[in-house]
């Protein structure tokens, strides 16, 4: 017995990654999808443009498409809501549904919210304890559980193991970042070839404090921040899926970079023990050649769930190294599933 | 009178902005084209493919290139060379040619020795005095002087009011090159269209030293170099000219970013005071708009000589900020012209 | 003394190169900037994104935005307008301004209107005379003069001598049209990178019929279009400016590939010999290196208003050959700017 | 028992497409990978960069390459043998060994040959009949068949039902070609950003004349041409893979787009009657969307093996569509492999 599911925002570009991930998934089907009102009523695959390679499915391209309203739980008699609506309408929208059924959100807006965990499993599952606080606090059947920006994530899946063996004082990151992370309609033509823009409205600031909430401690009340500073240069660059950081790390104990390779290539947690099935076998994969990692031949390691690791350089007490992660795969749609996942297999479902 | 000036490796990228930049020069003609054996003794059309916009330019058209040999000196009466030849080679031929005349070098093969200048005229013009001791020492009738590596110049030029006002305790440089950085045939299209390359061979290890030699001091005998840590990571982009940078400094002393904006628009230097002709009026150009500097629409601001910078941020005592610089202007063929320039005036030649 | 000049539509692309075509005409001012409902009250740097290289002229960045309206003409004195707005709304304020004043449109709409002009100066500038038909028909104090659409200028250039010297019995076309033919933010980067879209709405429509009015005879009361048929295919690559297209013109007459390449370095028309400041010195320009013309380095060829052509071949009575042209400059804002130039010598103004 | 296969130049971005095609087929095995004299002796991961997404296959990257020489027969023992070797070594290489074993050729040095096969299975499969004409006349124990270039072979599928129903006057075709056809380090990146390249060498003068005998008939003697004129005009575009081709078709008797569509739709022929490995279900695919085909998009379709058909257009008797196709898959590797198939399942083998 699959868990409904509905997905909201199931037209965009992270809908359509929630659909791919979700439509051969052994604990979830697809029952409802919704969008945006003017979409509401017709059929997928007259409101929905098919952004990714190869045909819409074709159990999908049938369905109508619902409007955002929390009617859909009982219509559909759904479980669970994935949510990639935009950050606007979610502080509303993610709170009426929440209040009934366990919700899982690609949007920022509850993120850094005291109450509400935001968890890449293989880093921090505990602070799925939040929950019970959430719903303690709110009286909701349901609760939120968020996962970070598509940029975050990146470096803070290595992050986790340096931090853990040698602590980490600072983070300077400058990141290249895919077209797909602005939506299908986000970056025109005419501003990126032969280009780069190096502004991103909002990215820096979430990339510098996200992190620090995923590495903090669960202290049974709320979450500890890390206690280190992270600065961002947020970079949009013509490359359509796949964020490349280059990141610049101070470790408080010395390290050698044999080391550092070991344990990336070793890392893993909760999702790899518990066999989730989103998890990829590595969460980290070291690559040792020269150019790597790239983000249009990396991108797809472990089915988009990979970080691919590269180019690591020493220099006293600082690390530098390059990260890929597929933005649209575990920088949203991977991660919320898996998210899930972990809290279906830990019993808050 | 102008002086007769020789082009070594004329009919590569970067010898193509050296004909550009000179073609119209009030103080230099171009009176030699010389570039590799199988080139030597064709009329430049014939082996030259003309990279840039618009036609080649008429009198260089016909003109019948040499072989790279001291043999030009004579036959064509030249004052000065200019080198853009492969740093394999530059070892003995740059200094074969310095026996006899000045020759101011793009090649990297003598930046970081002990008695040749590297030098941004607006940064560390007292650097040349160099140039007695090289011609001393090696009993030269000429000599040689470098310009920094393209990625180097870029990051360097924001460096020197920091360093003066603030004092420097780090840099962590991330760049985004430009595709003409690897001369024309240096990345195939199969390998950048879509990705990036987060690798560029040898470069990093310029950027990290390149710096602080120029940063530091002349002490009458050598240079004492810049006393702080640069570590970079080179990223190739797809992007046709104009190196990108994202810059964190760590400062010594407090700073407020509106003063960094007050210092980079007064700065200027000896090049400026003189008005050499290849010296932009304003070396560092401060763009406000929150998603500038861009390569496409700010490489050319000043002739290709002005760095563009923008994208501010403090934490702490960490400044973090943006610049564009013209790769095989600035970064190339502009940098030696406006060396060649300094030195004329200076009385080296 | 200058006319004194209005631009609808100025915020745009289009509108952009017309101010860029205007700002130092000999004969021509801006005085009005005029633009949609939203951006009207404004000053012009407040509501228009700079989208060509370097800065917005100074005197254009604080002038206010007027809304489209006829109330300007005498508010600033105008004596003609140049017109960028969208065929949806082009029906109506065409026709409003052309009660008044001369009005020369880069719109669709009115082109095929038997009365109007569709004109390319070096063509069919006889087609002026369609002038006095529609004043005395439509009584309007004004009048409206269209130029073709972007990627009929192109081919129907050098099909103008092709007709007269040879014949036509067909033509065959297939494009690879700019970016900016569709705007700004016409194209999402998402759809264009390592692609082609095969599709532009209403393209092939407007390619297939308009050269022949342009080619047609003006028999005093209106035109004779030409007599054979183009299909065209339009296809939109990933280039900034520039169309480029692939022609097969069956011919009537036997043609030797030299006799046209003849015809097409001589042709030249009445801009030339009146010496219209914005006309080319040569309309047509044959390339004969085998790998041009080629859209990034042909596009600025007379200053963006000469038509670049090459890869001729001939199959009995085919030929086959391709064109470039600046899409934005000959293909829009260049092209009114003429047909006003033209207009106001021939005396229609 | 599977064939065991040898691939010339097997280092390529063809090569890597071989490996790629036959290394889970039911029918073949790889057995010996030859490249040039350089890389001759090292393992294959030493000498070649793998260009396709995800990692080099593990029993290929371990693989000592030979060269290419016939000694490799005996050796490995091989069956037949694949080449994608460059064509100015082909003539004397590929007979060498076809006096030995059968060789399915990509090269275009015997395409035209009278004796060789130039053959797409679903076309001309009855052309392999020429095997029995070239063993005869050469005293050969093996053979050559070849396949079509990248871009004849798009467009000549969807010519062959539109010549059975309703007869060919002429075609026209511009093609818009991907750059992985030029071999990896064909197309460098400075030359086709933000541009197009309107030539490639020898391409038109094949595309012209493979198709006539691809399409002419089988006489038992050699082939009779096609009688109709190809002219094409060859772009290369910044697109990785799949080539889009805009085809302008004059048919002899009346037709209907709805008929064409239906007879694309129902095309099939021998590899899909015999299910051949490697055949796709479907050689065309129409499709409906007014945007489509596109390379991104559809050039997976099939493996790789289909080709992509929509844009119809009629006007009076000339029938405009637009095709993609995969050019290393379709258009190379995969094309020669299904004719070895065919081969094989036929009992020339």
């Amino acid at each position: 017995m699959k868990l409904k599911v509905g997905i909201l925002g199931a037209t965009g570009m992270v809908g359509q990654r929630f659909i791919q991930c979700i439509q051969e998934h052994p604990c979830f089907e697809i029952s409802a999808l919704a969008a945006s009102e003017k979409s509401a009523g017709s059929k997928y695959k007259d409101v929905a443009k098919w952004y990714l390679a190869g045909d819409m499915p074709e159990h999908i391209s049938g369905a109508v498409v619902e409007e955002i309203d929390t009617k859909i739980i009982s219509k559909y008699d759904l479980d669970i809501v994935f949510s990639a609506i935009p950050s606007k309408i979610a502080g509303k929208v993610e709170s009426d549904f929440a209040k009934h059924i366990p919700l899982f959100s690609n949007t920022a807006t509850y993120r850094m919210t005291n109450d509400v965990p935001l968890v890449i499993p293989e880093v921090n599952p505990e602070h799925l304890n939040l929950i019970k606080i959430q719903k303690e606090k709110r009286k909701w059947k349901g609760f939120i559980v968020t996962n970070p920006n598509c940029t975050t994530i990146g470096f803070v899946l290595p992050l986790k193991p340096l931090m853990d063996n040698f602590g980490i004082e600072y983070v300077n990151v400058a990141t290249m970042q895919a077209l797909s992370g602005a939506g299908y309609d986000g970056v025109p033509s005419m501003a990126i070839i032969d280009n780069i823009i190096p502004f991103i409205r909002g990215e820096e600031e979430k990339v510098e404090i996200e992190g620090l909430k995923i590495l903090g401690k669960f202290n049974n009340k709320g979450i500890d921040f890390a206690d280190f500073s992270v600065i961002a240069a947020c970079n949009r660059i013509p490359v359509l899926d796949g964020h490349t950081e280059s990141v610049f790390v101070k470790l408080k104990n010395d390290f050698e970079i044999t080391d550092v390779i070991k344990i990336f290539n070793k890392f893993g947690g909760v999702p790899q023990e518990m066999k989730l099935p989103t998890a990829p076998k590595r969460p980290l994969i070291v690559l040792n050649d020269e150019d790597r990692p790239q983000p249009r031949l990396d991108r797809d390691r472990g089915n988009g769930m990979s970080i691919s690791v590269g180019r690591f350089k020493k220099n006293k007490d600082v690390l530098k190294f390059t990260c890929v992660s597929h933005n649209t795969i575990r920088g949203a749609a991977g991660a919320s599933v898996l998210n899930a996942e972990l809290a279906l297999k830990k019993g808050w479902i």
